[in-house]
């Protein structure tokens, strides 16, 4: 008999939106960014193929200084993660014995309630309202950890800011905000890290900064939390060529505000589009929208937009087994996506 | 009060070796591999570049399967890791609760020790004789996790092939064995993995493969014990360009086996020659050697060596406190080394 712990054993592993690792599908099923960073980033790339042999910076420091003066904390406020998933794996471990509990909405981003049981954690979802929203502080006394995500998918939509902010005022734990999908928004939490001392914002390149191949992600906190953290991370947990690049995208502020605003003016197209062609959507702060076709089963949809070769997410979880979640891509892509969708309309 | 888990609290962080981020050190201080690796594993890198803003293959399945060509197992029975240290923290994550047992000699790699303080599990250390070898299998019954480095760092020779051996035979729980350092060898213990249900090899491309600066590691084993490790590991472990930099490196086995035959030769002068300017020298497996200077204190000797622009490692432990660890450079870095050395005994 090996000794594989209960805990690991008895969950299912984590499975991650399809990753085709073709470039003939329409990819609109895993939010990432549809427009590339500006070629600039590769600019010190020379240099540092030259010295891949070489350890990384252990500590990130670059990159820290980088994303510290985007975000207006010192870099000791600042704790680098191989990608904002290490980040999370990061708190669990930092904060949650095994059996003790971890909270968080649902519906929401699947991977807390993976990691959490692969943790041994205990678990105690708080279900949203019916319009998949937060009306009310999360209150959760025996949780050493809340994950909230604001925007929280796979609605996309900010949490109530006054209920986020009263689950931390009331907080005996600590509480992760889960930033991912903030730069699409006009607002962040970022206030509430001066303001109590139990909250970490997560942050991640994957989308806004258009690197989700490169595995760059932030926690933001007090300088007591990130030190307790970092003992945790692994002592060379981001590669020279992720340091650099996420260093080199800080700089580059303008260009990716200009395509943060084309996303949102896309998503804005597209979910008047969804909405003429009869689908129930709604509002996002993401770059993504939930929708729900009336006039097809949403799994039905996926499969049958699969087979056109545009992919879009569709999740089993009960609430929302009537929605497929669509990544804001292009115009071009949305364009096809709203053609291939007419096309499949009127067959129905 | 923060909910700070007491494994982490009463943890002090693991304090890598120090890794200036300029040139003006002869480094010998990491155990890198002091040849970069061939130019051409930078030809796919243009069409690498341009997919950045994807999510890379969750599952590493190029790298995995170049990773098996090489070591001649199925791909399956492979887990790709950021780096083998990543490996490590999956191993004890998957095998061991909190509470439960972790073994390991001592002195051995330090990193051990800080993970699984950190992951909150019991510590048994077993000395290694006063040759800091071990002369009869490493018997721990309550050991849900053996970790044994063969060679083993800080002496950097192969353990007693029978004394593994019977450990592997003899264990109730896994045995990972770490082979970071097996290239510079004759020898590897893969046939163990066939052999036992319970044996898990880990390997790394930081050292013999030239890659320390991206983060690539491997755990070999059985299918079963792979798919448990790969519910623990981060769904997107590896960032694209260590995957793709990972396997375009396995591609040259000749440019490789030539640089590592340099490196034992270097390695062979190296200790001739510290002997001679009377150092008790261990012999090595490795691409480094512990090395005593019987004239001076081991701890002054890394000063004035750093004073001197040439990094090599001291450790406080007890047992090695008048060694030096150094790193096997280019016979040009040995060279100025070993002036240094000489000009510091003649003042001594």
């Amino acid at each position: 008999m090996l000794p594989i712990r209960d805990c690991v054993q008895q969950t299912p592993g984590y499975v991650p939106g399809e990753q085709p690792q073709t470039t003939d599908y329409i990819k609109l099923n895993t939010n990432e960014n549809p427009y590339s960073p500006p070629d600039e980033i590769f600019n010190n790339l020379e240099e540092e193929l030259k010295k891949v042999r070489l350890y990384p910076d252990p500590v990130s420091t670059k990159l820290r200084q980088a994303a510290g003066e985007v975000f207006g904390f010192s870099y000791e406020n600042i704790l680098a993660g191989n990608g904002s998933d290490d980040i999370l794996n990061i708190a669990l471990r930092t904060f949650v014995n095994p059996g003790e509990t971890v909270a968080f909405l649902d519906p929401t981003y699947s991977l807390y309630e993976i990691i959490a049981k692969v943790h041994g954690a205990n678990i105690k979802t708080i279900p949203t309202n019916e319009n998949f929203e937060l009306d009310s502080p999360l209150i959760c006394p025996e949780a050493k950890l809340i994950f909230v995500a604001s925007p929280n998918p796979p609605l996309g939509k900010h949490l109530n800011r006054q209920s986020l902010q009263e689950t931390c005022e009331q907080a005996t734990g600590i509480i992760l905000i889960d930033e991912a999908y903030v730069d699409f928004s006009d607002e962040n939490h970022w206030d509430f890290i001066k303001q109590y001392n139990n909250v970490i914002v997560s942050r991640t390149m994957s989308k806004s900064y258009s690197l989700a191949g490169m595995r760059v992600g932030f926690a933001i906190s007090s300088v007591e939390i990130i030190e307790q953290m970092n003992k945790v991370r692994d002592s060379y947990n981001l590669d020279r060529i992720a340091q650099i690049f996420g260093a080199n995208c800080f700089q580059f502020q303008d260009y990716f505000k200009d395509i943060w605003q084309k996303v949102r003016n896309t998503r804005n197209r597209l979910t008047d589009s969804l909405r003429k062609l009869d689908f129930f959507v709604f509002d996002s702060d993401a770059n993504f929208v939930l929708a729900s076709p009336q006039w097809m089963e949403a799994s039905d949809l996926y499969t049958k937009l699969k087979e056109r070769k545009v992919l879009v997410r569709y999740f089993k979880h009960p609430r929302i087994s009537n929605y497929v979640r669509i990544t804001v891509g292009t115009d071009a892509e949305i364009d096809r996506l709203l053609e291939v969708i007419e096309q499949l309309k009127n067959e129905a």
